[in-house]
């Protein structure tokens, strides 16, 4: 193939990698691609490696022997996340957010690529070192938040649906009691959306008391599957018992007073907990 | 700031690059930011430049003058468009995809997040010299495709509700004739969600007679907005009268039948259209 110089062959290879996160690239794949002797794609992902480093995009690890290549693990430091969360808290904090009932508008900010982004990142983050066979979420502010945190862990994403469409097929129901209302509703995944026993991430926008989470987790049960972990962008902090236990939140949301429109966001749990082992 | 060797440089810029597509980054910002005359900051872009065309990851359109910078315009060539959408019709065009009343089951293939940015950079490609303001869809299954999409052109996405939120606050409702089931349906979007007079591209999963997005086209008309672009992943190819004139499709469905489980997908008219101007 195409024979490059060492600085064509760094943008390439940065681009390669950054576009393939979680995947393992035999060092021999870039050594056929370029034309290029292992040793010099070595020296090429060292200089990658230190500025991915410093950057705060993530690691790359090299894993040796005949089965071994590099994989990029995208990262970004808690540092880092707690300014961009900080950010966003105080966009958060608007009083024109507050809407009727106690509700906070934040479509706007989940309309955000760029945001969106930031958040995958800090998903993929808090999450990389679990077994995960897929992300899910449920229609509809999830979505967005679900697909990024699955593009930068290289997984697949399930949604589950609010009514039952017929362009699923046969699927499986289960009633559920909403937090935020009390009414009972219901939530319904096709049968063939996800294979039994997988291991599953469960992203959501918001979480009041955690029914809906909850409701998930039964969903799942029924297709034997295991719940590896639990990521919600906004928790209330005005509830007095979580259906959930173990969650990661990014940000809290608590004092909202209607009345007032006052509302009072900080950084959520993922930033309370043990600094990520490195 | 830190001063880099030109290798760390042009790794560091290619990430810079391809995570701010459509923004304009003014030389001084590397030059700045790496420590480095502007000439050098030239001449790391010339190979970038050349390896992100040879790649088909796009172009760096490069401006001179005092307000001049770079700006990297995601385009993914035609040729290698067709080859991905061809793949994706074999993937389609399984018999167990059939689902009854002749539906096709695609939530899989619109779960994995690698194919979306695919498909994202496609349309970004087809509608990337449109002046735009926001990319819109409605809920469930176009809301993946539509934030590939603004990813890549780096713009909003604004989402159409088929119910109305109490999240959302006052919005604007239409009703509208659902092709596939002739049915009046409800879809409203949130009045501080969209600005008036935005120029809009409609992004959804499947089109057949075009009700769906003929009723965003209405909506928006009460935004007093401009449709400036429909894009479309699969199309019907089995309706005498669209409602909709002018859109993007990257596949065409046809000859769906039930009984024997049989259905044929082809590349839409995106790939009928003339070649992109360069």
């Amino acid at each position: 193939m195409k024979k490059l110089k060492r600085s064509a062959r760094l943008v390439e290879m940065t681009q390669y990698l950054l576009f393939r996160p979680h995947t393992l690239i035999p060092l021999t794949t870039f050594a056929e691609r370029y034309n290029s002797a292992k040793s010099s794609i070595s020296e090429d992902l060292a200089i990658i490696k230190e500025v991915f480093e410093e950057e705060g995009l993530g690691q790359l690890h090299t894993l040796a022997g005949a089965a071994g290549g590099v994989k990029f693990i995208p990262k970004i430091p808690k540092a880092l996340s707690l300014e961009i969360i900080n950010k966003y808290c105080k966009q958060l904090e608007q009083p024109e957010r507050i809407l009727p009932g106690g509700y906070m508008y934040m479509s706007d900010i989940l309309g955000q690529p760029q945001f969106l982004n930031e958040v995958g990142k800090m998903f993929a983050s808090a999450f990389a070192g679990r077994d995960l066979d897929v992300v899910m979420t449920v229609e509809t502010k999830g979505i967005p938040l679900a697909y990024a945190t699955a593009t930068y862990l290289n997984l697949p994403v399930v949604i589950v649906r609010r009514d039952n469409r017929v362009t699923e097929g046969s699927a499986v129901s289960i009633n559920y009691v909403s937090g935020s209302n009390k009414r009972i509703q219901t939530m319904s995944l096709a049968r063939r959306a996800l294979k039994e026993e997988s291991k599953v991430l469960i992203i959501d926008d918001f979480m009041r008391a955690g029914g809906t989470i909850r409701g998930m987790m039964d969903l799942l049960s029924e297709f034997r599957a295991t719940v590896k972990g639990v990521g919600v962008l906004v928790e209330s902090g005005e509830v007095d018992e979580h259906l959930v236990e173990e969650y990661t939140s990014l940000a809290k949301v608590s004092g909202v007073e209607s009345r007032n429109r006052q509302l009072l966001v900080t950084p959520g749990n993922y930033f309370e907990q043990d600094e990520e082992k490195r």
